[in-house]
């Protein structure tokens, strides 16, 4: 393996469930021209509401499962190491979850 | 105007603002390909947890609107008649709201 | 019925279930003097966290009763009577919705 | 430094700024107090949705406070030492996460 692999797969926990992933944000593509449908097609506000609320639950799912393999792979692997960077790391995912929290 | 008119127009608070729904609904499928394509580019995984917030709070955004409106238009109109209608267009409403707020 | 008694009663939906609300909010400060209890005596961080979400629920229980009957009685009622002041009433009610649903 | 001690600030990592975080849950109690005595009062709904917003929004500062320290103490350091806890320890924070997100 090279380095630079080595490195990848070190700062990017979710790669080894990439299709997966992609597989979900997929899905949640479809479930915004979905919206449209319903906004074209004149539907009622509440079933679009339910379906607006569906989405963003699974684009929460997504972030979390990010989130979780980001601070598995990435935030322990540079607290190993150690030093500023580990500290750099720390404050980024505490940003990234206080995005999430809030949004 | 038809009587079907009135009713849709009476019913669906967000169509005199279609074109703006549709729109943003767009831009939030384009947001949900740009992740695909970062999670594709192997992206850093807090660069794509900041995507997913902004698109997050898009969707949030959209939904606030289509409250606003629904509450505006059909909860308020349901209400001026009164009855049963109305009782069922507020408990609607209000549930609509709590899955908003818990998404 | 005096006037400012209709008035009180239009204006604040929740004084029917006054009681109710007064308990909840009882119980929210107890769980308040839970956490800091727990901080107190240095228990688990996890454990505190849990408590803090569900208290967070509660309270959000709470927001989405006073908003459910903050619509039924007062937004409904001013826009029965129309004018500019149903509009004031829609417009607090949409801003009050948007931040429950952003905190 | 006795072993416990060690322990101790291993496990908790928010006890360095126990007093700080003390200091913020008793003023969220105070919150609770003064929502009471706005119900009590029969204040406007709108008025009680503005407080508990702001409620909500500092207990979730306080949690978001709590979890990043634990990610950077507690979390970090049983992934140093490795095996199952380390595992656990991820696990919990990924809850504890998810359910701050989605409260």
């Amino acid at each position: 393996m090279s380095k630079n692999e080595t490195v990848a797969e070190h700062q990017h926990g979710y790669i080894h469930a990439k299709d997966d992933y992609l597989k979900r944000l997929r899905r949640i593509e479809g479930q915004a021209r979905g919206l449209q449908r319903m906004v074209e097609e004149e539907q009622y506000c509440i079933d679009i509401l339910t379906q607006v609320s569906a989405m963003t639950k699974a684009l929460q799912s997504v972030a979390l499962g990010l989130a979780d393999e980001h601070i598995a792979h990435c935030v322990v692997g540079a607290a190993r190491e150690g030093g500023s960077e580990a500290e750099i790391k720390l404050k980024e995912a505490s940003d990234a979850i206080a995005r999430l929290v809030r949004s």
